[in-house]
Order: structure tokens, then C-alpha cells, then sequence
């Protein structure tokens, strides 16, 4: 068994985490297995939508301490070494998020530390009742600083806060009226419910959806009158797809699209 | 009957988009109909606030996608007619913010693609029970990249996401859970309720209003440093008007204001 | 008595303002009390973690009317003592973002314009049942400019537009909701939640909390790639802590950590 799955069901790629007696902490090995998978998928088209879930009993606990002691042996004390984990982590998260195709995290058990991250660094993001999150680095003297890049980009700040200071879980259903996840779910329900969600998404235009998720976190870092030049061209450009003039066309006639794609 | 109605109550201006059989859509005619009262009211010092509603069943379903069909028969397949729709159409938006007077959007039926992006846009929204709200244009393979600016600066990240990737409506409970509009009220009490706010911010001394209006967008733009020196700047200057040394001299003196304006 | 006491228990600093008859409004003196304490606190390795809170009836009413117009005398009429004013406040706000340690605001009664802008800069809050908060200065002709700048931050902005141009308030369970305070408790047990929360704060590694909260604040205001080369840095210099070393030990060896701090 690899330490990351994958399997491929029609437009929709899954990706578990595969290290289940470590909690599918990232290690070294995780994340390069993590970044190899998001490179491939990059360019794959026949995948428009992922799902990222964690084998065993909790999503993903962060990342490996047993892993990052031992780097501590190095003449430097691990110096060179911690500065280049946290600085591939921070790639391989970023890679979820420029990746074409949207990435639904699919969280039972618990998400921590960087395990939290990842469920804030997906587009979307289904959760089991029961499951629980927390930022609690701080519990052990190492502040979660760069979960907290995604945690409060997701949440309000007050609450981000109070997470990664206090070390403290909060429940599925705190996640979803905070903004940490979309939808909360029977644990028996819910690789269903990431399936139909990501199956939905996939059934959409392909590359409308990539335009739209590239042009959706671009945006977002732009004054007002600058994300407004930039969507609207992503939008002019939209139009002149041969498949949106098919959906435009299909839908005053009141019929279903023929799309090529 | 005018494609966009206007009538004043007071201090108080009522836009009324009046293309019903459209489902009040955003074609150039209405664009420009709204540009022109937009711009009008701008210079409208009898005016201290504005509602913007629909007429028919629906507030605003988006933009015409007849007309928008109509003008892929140009040389250039529409394209140049596409960047001047969405620039005219931002320009619109943009001039709401811009306003001096605060804008209530008053929300019934259907606020779906640019519809949903006036909600977004206006200062505030009062929506009737049984109201839907999407983005939906990637059901018809047209990414809502241009609504999604306003949309994504109202509501948490993960939630406009799965609004704009899935096209899925939202009711109106949730989009004032989400923060998209302030209140909900039945079908019923809707005018009267988005009238009733309205009076409410035209009551306020206008001068004071338009200053924070205009604040209130630049600073939210800005890092906090720069933001707390713009707008200690604009509470001094505040200060010095005439009638708010009244306002605060007959708080003090526990006294309505006699304002000049 | 004076304006502002402070009282030590362990690690947890305690801040009240005392001026319960002026419904402890931020006057000059209290600004100047204030700015004091937590330059004090800023160096003060013995403390981890402040509370704010207020004796009387009202957590704080912000500025102080009576002064500010006292100081209309002036030839300019008040305007470079505005000026000032606002600057002062403006500054006392980002010390206490800036500071070092956690500051947990305890609200009771009502926190209006400053006061309600002072709950929005503490990075956490907790507030008793009953207690009401407002940006209200648009009642008296004084749109709460600076004030905003803090709430627009902490709650959606339509939310925030409508505390700003109605002057209404809105209640604890409401700034729950929103995203202004982190928990509501009955008032008796208000002081006890409020340190209890600065305790467990307290309790972390002083450090690791430190280049958080830093950290916290500072990539808030950073695109995503700049934010991660920074927080990565910041994990990296964590990981070397001597009492980072020792925490991450204890976890892997199940046993409580023996910190030197």
C-alpha cells in the first residue's frame, strides 16, 4: 500500500492519506507523495474534481514529530532542515490551491496542526459528525503559525485566535458556522456526500470551473477596481468558448447543453 | 413605463427595475438606465438614502443572455462587446459603492448571477422569506467571475465557492447566516421594511454619513496603520461641522439637535 | 483611585478602567493611563496575558463628549486637538495589537463608539448576557470613522455597514454570532470566564505565544506566498526553542513538559 492512494472513479480523483498508525501525519514522505500527486493532476484533464480523504481514524493530525526530532541530529540542530519542511509544506498547500480543478476535503476523526490547514486550504471541505479541529501546537510550545496563514483566511479573526492560542478543539458543527467547512454529515454518510458534491462540480463546464477557481483567490487579493478589470476578461473570455455559447444557447431553448468537453 | 423607475418619499430615493417579463435583467439598456440615476443621484443633496428593488416576481436575474447571444454576430464573435458589457456593468456596481448615500437592496424571487452581484454590492439587503440566491452562471458553462468579486467580499470563502462551483441556490435564512443580507422579513413586510431602514440612514445627518460611507470602503482596502490615519483624519474633520458641535452639545445637554441640514 | 488599575495574579495582568461615573470613556487621561500600562506590559516578562475590563455600570462609552468639546476653545477651533486625539487613541488601539501578550476583553453593560472599538482590537472578548453593543456616533452627527476600522475587521461588512449608518445596537448573543466576541456567559460568571481564559493562555509556552500573536497580525495583511515565507520562518525559529525542543519531547513520551519559562 502507498502512502497516498489514489483512485479515479469517472472526472473525479480521490486521494487518501495512507499512513493511518501515524494519524497521516505529513512527513516527508507524505508531502512529496502529496506534491507528486497535485503536480500530476495539474495537467491531467481528464479529472475535474478531487477528493482528499485520510484513511483509519482521524483525517490528518499534522505533522510528524517523531520525524522532525530526529532532524534535530544535523550540525545545525535541524535549522536548515525545519526551514525546508515548512517551506515544502507551504508549496504543497499552495499547490491545492492553484490547482485547475477544485479539491474537497473529506474530514472525519480529528484535523490538526497542519492536518487543519489542509482542511482550510481546500476549496470546499465535508465533515462526520464528531469530527474535530484544532490548531493545538501551542499545547506542546510550537505555535501553529503557518496553519493559522489558512485557518484565518477561512474563519473570522477573533476565533482564529482564540484556537491557536488556547490550543482548544472545536466540534464539526462550530467548523460549519465558523466557515471551516461546508456541510456536516452522519460519519456513514459522508464519503457519499463528498462524492456527490465533487460529482456535481465535475458534471459543470471544465474549463469554466478552472477559469473561475484561478480568477476566485486572485481576486481576492485585489483592491475593488483591479479584481473588476481582471473578471471582467475572465469573463469576455468565457463567453467566446464554443461550449458556453452551447450552454447559453441550450438554456433559452430550454434544452440540455452538447458540450464537446 | 421607464426600464428603471424612480420615486422619491422625502429624503429617501426608490430605483425600481422595471423589466419584468426579463426578470428585471441587467441588459445595456438597464445598465445604462441605472448609471444615469446612479449619477444623478449623486450630486441629489435632497437624497440621504436609496432603495433598489424589482418589479414582478423576481429582484434580478443577471444579465440578458438574448441580448448577450445577439451580439456574437459582430466580426470579432461578440468579443469586443463582451469587455465593454462587463466593464460598463462593473463601472455600475462600483458607482454604488461610490455613492454617497447608502443603498438598500430589497430582495424578493430570484437575485441569481449579477443579480446576486447587486445584493453583494449594495450597502445593505433586506430580503423576503422564500428569496433564492445564486450564482449560477456555471450551469451554463458562464463562470460568474464578475459577481463573484462582490460575492466573495460579503460571505466566507469555502461558502462562495461552493455557490459559484456548484450553482446551487441559497435560501434566504442562509444568506443572512452568511452575512449577504441584513434581514429577513415575510414576502409581506418586505417594502415596508426596507423603507423603515431607509428613513432610518436618512435621518442620520447626511454629511456624517457620506463621510463614513466613503471611509468605510477606502479602509477596508488598506493595512490598519494607513487606516486608522485616513480616518482619524476624517473624525477630525467630522468634529469641526457645525451641526455635529450641535449633535453633541444637545446629547450632552440631553436635547434633540437642531440641525441645519 | 486611580483612572486605570492594574492588579497581577500570576501571569494574568488585569486592566479596569475606573472612571465609572464618565462610563469610563476614553478620555485624555485615561488614553494616557492606558498607553502607559501597556508600554509597562510590553517589557514585563512576568506577564502572559492581560485582561480588559471595566468597574460600573458600562464597560466603556467611548471618547468623552465633555472633553472633546471643552477643547473647541482653542483658536483652531479644536482642530489640532482632534487631530491629536484621534492619533493617541489610534495608537493606544495598536499597542494593544502589537503587544506581545494576549489581551482578553471582559465586557459588561454596553460598549459604544471607542468602547465597542476597543472590544473589536482585543484579541479575544468575552461579554455577559445583557450586555449591548453599538457604533453610534451617527446619532449625534459623529459617523464612528475609526471605530469601523476595528469592527469591519472583526464582523461582515453589510453587518458592520448597518451598526455604522443606523446606530443601533446589537446584542451579546448577536456579536456572538457575528464574530465581535468569542463567548457569552451570565454576568456573574463573566470575571471568571475571563480569566479563566487568560489562565489557560497564560499556561502555553510564553514564547511560542509571543511570535504568534506577532505573526498573526502581521500576515493577516500579506498575500498568500508572503505569508507563508514569513509564518515558515517563524516555525522554523520555533522549532529551536530550547522549551520547544522539551514540549515536543514530553508529547512523544507522554509526559508533562518541563519548561524553563
Amino acid at each position: 500500500m502507498a502512502i497516498l492512494e489514489r483512485y479515479d472513479t469517472g472526472a473525479v480523483a480521490r486521494l487518501t492519506l495512507n499512513a493511518p498508525d501515524r494519524l497521516n501525519a505529513l512527513s516527508d514522505e507524505m508531502l512529496a507523495a502529496l506534491q507528486a500527486e497535485l503536480d500530476a493532476l495539474r495537467d491531467d484533464g481528464s479529472i475535474r474534481a478531487v477528493v482528499l480523504s485520510g484513511a483509519g481514524k482521524a483525517f490528518c493530525a499534522g505533522h510528524d514529530l517523531k520525524q522532525m526530532t530526529a532532524g534535530r541530529q544535523s550540525e545545525d540542530g535541524g535549522k536548515a532542515y525545519f526551514q525546508d519542511l515548512f517551506s515544502r509544506c507551504a508549496r504543497m498547500m499552495m499547490s491545492i490551491q492553484s490547482l485547475p480543478q477544485p479539491v474537497i476535503a473529506q474530514v472525519h476523526g480529528i484535523a490538526t496542526a497542519a492536518g487543519c490547514q489542509l482542511v482550510a486550504t481546500c476549496d470546499m471541505a465535508v465533515a462526520a459528525e464528531g469530527t474535530r479541529f484544532g490548531v493545538n501546537g501551542v499545547n506542546i510550545g510550537l505555535f501553529c503559525s503557518t496553519p493559522m496563514v489558512a485557518l484565518s483566511r477561512n474563519i473570522p479573526r477573533k476565533q482564529a485566535f482564540e484556537m491557536l492560542t488556547t490550543g482548544e478543539f472545536i466540534s464539526a458543527e462550530r467548523a460549519a458556522d465558523l466557515g471551516l467547512v461546508n456541510r456536516v454529515v452522519p460519519e456513514e454518510a459522508l464519503e457519499q456526500e463528498a462524492n456527490g458534491l465533487a460529482e456535481l462540480v465535475a458534471s459543470k463546464l471544465g474549463v469554466a470551473v478552472k477559469i473561475g477557481k484561478e480568477a476566485f483567490y486572485q481576486q481576492l487579493q485585489m483592491p475593488l477596481d483591479q479584481a473588476y478589470a481582471y473578471t471582467g476578461d475572465a469573463m469576455a473570455q468565457n463567453m467566446l468558448y464554443r461550449d458556453t455559447e452551447e450552454g447559453i444557447s441550450a438554456f433559452i431553448e430550454k434544452r440540455p447543453p452538447n458540450w464537446t468537453q
